[in-house]
């Protein structure tokens, strides 16, 4: 199984090996979202749930670049973000979280939350979010929350 | 909401601060099983799923001891497992993977599977595990697996 980049698809048991740095042997990297009007400097790699895997979740790693962030957005599905690279601004509702590797932030259904990271950060904020496998279209919110503090 | 250590129930969105090491504030350290029977040194922490979330997914971390070995055991649903802390030994089926912290690791359903830490390793194998929330029982299979390797 090591060695080879091609992922199986379907319920197929796999290790997904980490390459270099954040980078996985058989995970291209996508943009975010296919316009860029609401965002700056976010990439995703999709992990688990959209190789026919059958689980109720998806696994994804984005990655956002100093002074990046992504939709100032919300939705009824949940988030669950684990950091796992650098330091990032989250914006839940009116609350603003510094938020570094292996805190675990849960965004409840509805409030408007962004993720940031500061312009001057050596490195990208990169973190593991996992969702629901059905999960509704998230809807952009007025302003920029928390690029207004971190770009 | 930093600083506090009770962890909010219900859809309540929340930080949950990474503590020394691989502790989190507010989610305590749990045995892995009611009986220890058919593994060794195995604790659980349940980051999201069992305060109220809505979550179709659990989010647990559990850590293995060096010598230690997780239950040899099949169930229908599937694991998704990120490795976070030292180096570990997973057995699927009849493969035997070494795994790194940032591998991701897809076991498939009714594959048996182990995951172990070496007994001479220098620190514990802890690792993200991601499972549906509606799952079936887990059944032991015949045998050690991997302990008989890396214990």
């Amino acid at each position: 199984m090591d060695g080879v980049t091609e992922l199986a698809h379907g319920k197929v048991s796999k290790v997904i090996r980490r390459g270099d740095g954040f980078t996985w042997h058989g995970v291209p990297l996508e943009p975010y979202k296919p316009t860029t009007e609401t965002y700056r400097n976010v990439t995703r790699r999709e992990l688990v749930g959209k190789r026919g895997e059958g689980t109720a979740f998806h696994l994804r790693y984005f990655e956002v670049a100093p002074g990046g962030f992504t939709t100032y957005e919300r939705h009824q599905h949940e988030h669950v973000v684990v950091p796992l690279r650098g330091r990032g601004v989250v914006l839940i509702g009116e609350a603003r979280h510094e938020v570094g590797v292996g805190d675990v932030i849960y965004v409840a259904p509805d409030d408007p939350h962004q993720l940031g990271a500061p312009a001057g950060a050596s490195e990208p904020f990169g973190f593991l979010c996992i969702v629901d496998a059905v999960r509704d279209r998230p809807v952009p919110v007025e302003g920029y929350g928390v690029c207004d503090i971190c770009v």
